[in-house]
């Protein structure tokens, strides 16, 4: 975390040097000295080139030992193979603010990660930060200063942008309608995502959060600040990478591991984060976040033009979980008075044929001042063409009525769709005056009053009001010092599994039950344990090796005699001697055989993941798992809201509360079992991958029939 | 259809009357005659108001009937209550082409729909055609002419537009960056889509047609014009109404019936349509088909400024059907020369770093050569920045280079994503020549180029050439004629639904194997049956109002003996005393007791639609039909192709080749079934639903076990 002297020495130092500067100047030149000099920086600027001389009436340091200050802020633009002695140097001086414009380092061969790690080593523990390398640095047009050696053009809003690529930057008019503070991490050695969130989140300029990830370190630490920053302000994520081939380019771009789409979706779900599709939707929603203070419901009244315009609206509003608002029977009666007889009022309220009666202009600034009073609507949608030149239009120009009534209704945001040859034209008049947004399709349109709802409805008092009132259940301490034993016993005699019986002592101490399983290293000790647990059995392989053991025929079902017990030992012993599989059997599992066709087969698991660790998962279970892919994650551990939620996102939710027919289940145990699986991966580092597959959920209870687990 | 002749009369009229000018001039007045003059129209102008008078240096004749010559086309916008009257005289004066700009009709309350209906019966027969009501009329940018009562800029270009709302003519520079010809059928009480798709095919001035559809009539006539027209241009479909709010919507807009999303999204797949998603894609399409030509594959070669817009781009790819080329090795090494040595060549190509040695534009302006004419690469995507005014850029405005390399290779589209606060004034300069498209987003280009290579090498091709040698598979003409007689004595005696024997008869004669089905109406003939098919068997109720039969206690599974079969007569007879379910039994099926834990269960099924006829399902039974609505819909009749397709869409596939294990199963009889299937409900128009369910496959086979069908 940067405090907030360390922020204002790269956002807004007082003296600045500039390392590697070339001495030709011009666009070619990618002269960053050139650059600050232009934008009027009023802190002390120096310069550094080993050949020394001058440049722009500025004095050439030979290094950055001999500037006469320890200036806040060194940008280092040198070549790369001396990049490492420039940073060392800055250490030296007491420079605390470093940035390293230089590309070729995680971004480029082997000897660029050498040199990226030995950067990391040089500032650790000196209290000297350093942004890069392989940026372009920071943005900050509140006091107009940044550190890109290209020319750009800068227009000032209340955003403000992380990311790792320079274009998020350059380009921010484009894709966040402006900036007011903007850091490229580039390769992120040092600072990152996390780092940041804190001071953004409190400075009162930036109203808006944009981050563009390719890849994060720690994801919990980062899940964790989001939340926090999302209390305050909406927070808006562009993952790139997403993609395989995506991903593959993000690790030649900035080094990152892009990580697995499914696990980032469910932590930025997890931590409040607003991700943003493209770059079309991220300028769409900073516009519309910076411009609506917020939105009062879902219901929206839609009026326009033209009937067909309507009900495109009326089929975007339904992608994003908005409604179109039943109006009120007031707002009903005073716009049947205006309406042609033969007209039905309905939303979207197609207002032309009484406009041609009444007159355009009167009848929309009538039916707008009516829905904008109407305590059933949440938000106005205006339909409006640009058919002609505002300048020209004297017919269908409504901008002024809709400024006037958007600035009367700030507690309703009021929306327009403004379409033909003159958009652009009537979208600036419109969006001029900072009340509205003109959007260019109903989709766009929707798409970013959504998610105003969702932010400010339902994302930021989650975010708020956490759960407090759930304790994690508390288990017997004593037994989970004893599953501590466990994986220390299995961590030292490295084991890459831990079975059975300790498995099930495991999920025992954790209150999941398992069914009773004994384990057999002969026929003898077979046969008895199928006596003492009564037929029918079943027999599985014991093997380290063996995850789909159902597969192979390492698995035998309602073995009702000792004959049929005997018959599936040699079987399964016989896998041993198998070429092909080459399987090790240590010995064999005696279960109880337990059907119930009232119950249904889940499964629930947990993976590590290398950024967010332990991922837990449910599902149906059963060959529908693989082919259906229904399944829900969460970053583990998780409350019972959240283990609710996961079963109600999957198709198993239906059948659990009994379908067709049948039984509703025990959906309680479920929940139980998902948040032990939750606590016991957090509790133990030691788990790579944890499965209960099958778990059978039951009219009374759940029961384990099979589980797996391996160590890290 | 309409005749070339027909169409003209509408589009390139040699005389116009515009029936319904009002006196008044000016914006408010939506007076039609004032637009025609102001466009130079040059065909004989005529002008009615009963009023008589003069406006605007013309004669206001009293009627219609009173015009010196029976024009090529009429004009309507009185008040709705005088249309039919004025119909009348347009059909008595022998004009042949009649446009009702009037609202208020199917769009309006029972009166209206009622008038729309006279209007239908005045023209039928008379050689007159009739556009709207409720509508603007056309739109001819070729000879600029246009009838639309509202003044608007015209931009054209060689697309079409039909639709039934005319905001896509007035706002065509926005929704298709242009216009040729448009049509609003508005509420199509005469003239719809199908009437003019061939007419516009051969067309040489229009390349691009596109669709604005509410609601269709004929389905399977407008399928059958849609494909021919796609085999000689592309055909673009917005379908608006396929929301549940927006179909409502729909009704009062046009009266259009939207009917379900899904089956109008079937009809498009299978008629060579590209349907757009919304304004912004239509608009983005037409600009990518009327620039590029073709595009020979799919490998995209991407040149990028920045890493990071790589990555979004190849992001993008991956969700429209695009692939990142592999650089051929020639490639890769003459990119090598001039790259840092630390830069790996990969695609997405990160031109920066060599730019910065060697000369942005050098580089630029080389790479971009070297992989045009790289045999791997099927086009090239260029990131481009927009950071100054094009005319300050002096750095990074590579607009000459980019046109000229696109005009120097047709045979490759070059595209380009141009980003920043001045993206609009590069897209206008790389846009002029015409041999480019700067787009605003990866996704959008990805999108709009994955259409282009749908078209040209997936959708154009299959319509040109249709599965010629699969010939449908001729059934026994007897047996379909004894089923025919099925039908006939069914609607005689006005029964809802055919059952057994008659249904094992229908599915004998088209060669589906069903489960042999005996039935019985006493407890006698249920002990006979179930003694001459072999126990164990099956009982199911016979009803004719049953449909969930096993959810209401009506199917017994594998019954052991004639004790069991007993047992389960009485229970289903007790059915009918139920006072809840009152079910009338009429007797019980009998089947054989079949399992096989090989096998897995399919539902077959067809439902009639309103607008498209019966319309096949195909899906995994049991349970997960309903749970996962993993399903694939076809109208009927398909061949062998599309029936396979259907079964490849769904997850049931990884079943059938056998999951985890498993035997594959016989795909070949399943198709055979499938095709079956669509020959009997197009041969029996009778039929409103028919579903097998479950029809079991097995390693070698298919079989029915319960089957249901129902008559309109």
């Amino acid at each position: 975390m940067l405090s907030l002297n360390e922020v204002n020495y790269f956002l807004n130092p007082r003296s600045v040097v500039l390392i590697g500067v070339t001495t030709r100047t011009g666009p070619e030149a990618y002269n960053s000295l050139e650059q600050v000099l232009k934008t009027g920086f009023n802190g002390r600027i120096y310069a550094v080139n080993p050949k020394g001389g001058e440049v722009l009436g500025q004095t050439l340091y030979r290094s950055v030992l001999e500037l006469p200050e320890a200036v806040d802020l060194a940008v280092i633009s040198t070549p790369r193979t001396a990049v490492v002695k420039v940073v060392k140097d800055c250490v030296l001086k007491g420079i605390k603010a470093v940035i390293v414009v230089t590309q070729g380092f995680a971004d480029g061969d082997k000897e660029g990660q050498v040199m990226q790690a030995e950067l990391g080593k040089i500032i650790q523990g000196t209290g000297t930060r350093l942004i890069g390398p392989n940026t372009i640095g920071v943005v900050n047009t509140f006091v107009d200063f940044h550190t890109s050696f290209l020319d750009f053009h800068r227009q000032k809003n209340n955003c403000c942008m992380i990311s790792q690529s320079g274009i998020f930057l350059l380009g921010s008019a484009d894709f966040t309608a402006g900036l007011g503070l903007g850091i490229d991490l580039g390769n992120a050695a040092d600072i990152e995502i996390s780092d940041l969130l804190e001071y953004l989140g409190n400075d009162p300029q930036i109203k808006v959060i944009n981050l563009h990830i390719e890849g994060i370190k720690n994801g919990r630490r980062f899940m964790e600040l989001a939340r926090k920053t999302g209390c305050k302000k909406p927070v808006f994520c562009l993952k790139t990478g997403r993609s395989e081939a995506g991903a593959k380019a993000a690790i030649s771009h900035s080094g990152s591991l892009a990580g697995e789409d499914h696990v980032f979706e469910t932590a930025f779900k997890q931590s409040g984060l607003i991700r943003v599709q493209d770059v079309e939707e991220m300028r769409i929603f900073n516009k519309t976040f910076l411009t609506y203070q917020s939105i009062p419901g879902q219901r929206i009244a839609v009026l326009t033009i033209s009937g067909g315009a309507g009900i495109a609206t009326a089929d975007a509003m339904s992608n994003y979980g908005l409604k179109l608002a039943q109006f009120s029977p007031s707002t009903v009666n005073r716009l049947k008075e205006v309406f042609p007889d033969w007209m039905e009022v309905i939303n979207p309220a197609d207002i032309w044929p009484a406009g041609m009666i009444h007159g355009y202009h009167h009848i929309y600034s009538l039916s707008l001042e009516i829905v904008l009073n109407d305590p059933r609507v949440d938000a106005v949608f205006c339909v409006s063409p640009a058919y002609l030149h505002p300048a020209q239009d004297k017919l269908l120009n409504i901008t002024d009525l809709l400024n006037q009534a958007a600035a009367n209704h700030p507690e309703k945001p009021v929306a327009v769709w403004v379409y033909g040859p003159y958009r652009q034209e009537f979208a600036a008049i419109l969006e001029k005056p900072g009340h509205i947004i003109a959007y260019h399709s109903p989709e766009r349109a929707m798409a970013a009053l959504g998610a105003l709802y969702r932010y400010h409805q339902q994302i930021k008092p989650a975010l708020e009001n956490p759960e407090k009132n759930e304790p994690f259940i508390v288990f017997n301490e004593q037994k989970i010092n004893r599953v501590k034993r466990i994986f220390y016993t299995a961590r030292n005699q490295n084991k890459a599994t831990i079975n059975f019986p300790e498995l099930e002592e495991i999920f025992q101490a954790y209150d999941i039950p398992i069914v009773s399983t004994k384990v057999a290293y002969n026929l003898i000790e077979a046969l008895a344990a199928a006596e003492e647990i009564g037929y029918p059995v079943v027999m599985k392989v014991l093997s380290p090796e063996v995850t789909h053991k159902s597969d192979l025929g390492g698995v035998y079902l309602n073995l009702n005699s000792p004959e049929a017990v005997e018959n599936a030992f040699k079987k399964i012993k016989a896998l041993e001697l198998n070429q092909e599989l080459k399987i090790p059997v240590l010995g064999v599992l005696i279960q109880p055989y337990i059907t119930d066709p009232d119950s249904i087969e889940i499964i629930l698991g947990s993976k590590k993941d290398p950024v967010f660790g332990p991922v837990l998962v449910y599902g149906l279970g059963g060959i529908y798992t693989e082919l259906f892919k229904d399944v829900a994650f969460r970053i583990a551990p998780i409350n019972r809201t959240q283990a609710l939620a996961m079963i109600k996102e999957t198709r198993s939710y239906q059948l659990l509360l009994g379908f067709r027919g049948k039984p509703p289940l025990d959906i309680e145990a479920l929940v139980s079992s998902l948040l032990s699986l939750g606590q016991i991966v957090v509790n133990h580092p030691e788990i790579q991958e944890l499965d209960l597959n099958p778990l059978l959920v039951r009219p009374k209870g759940v029961l384990a029939l099979d589980a797996r687990l391996s160590i890290a």
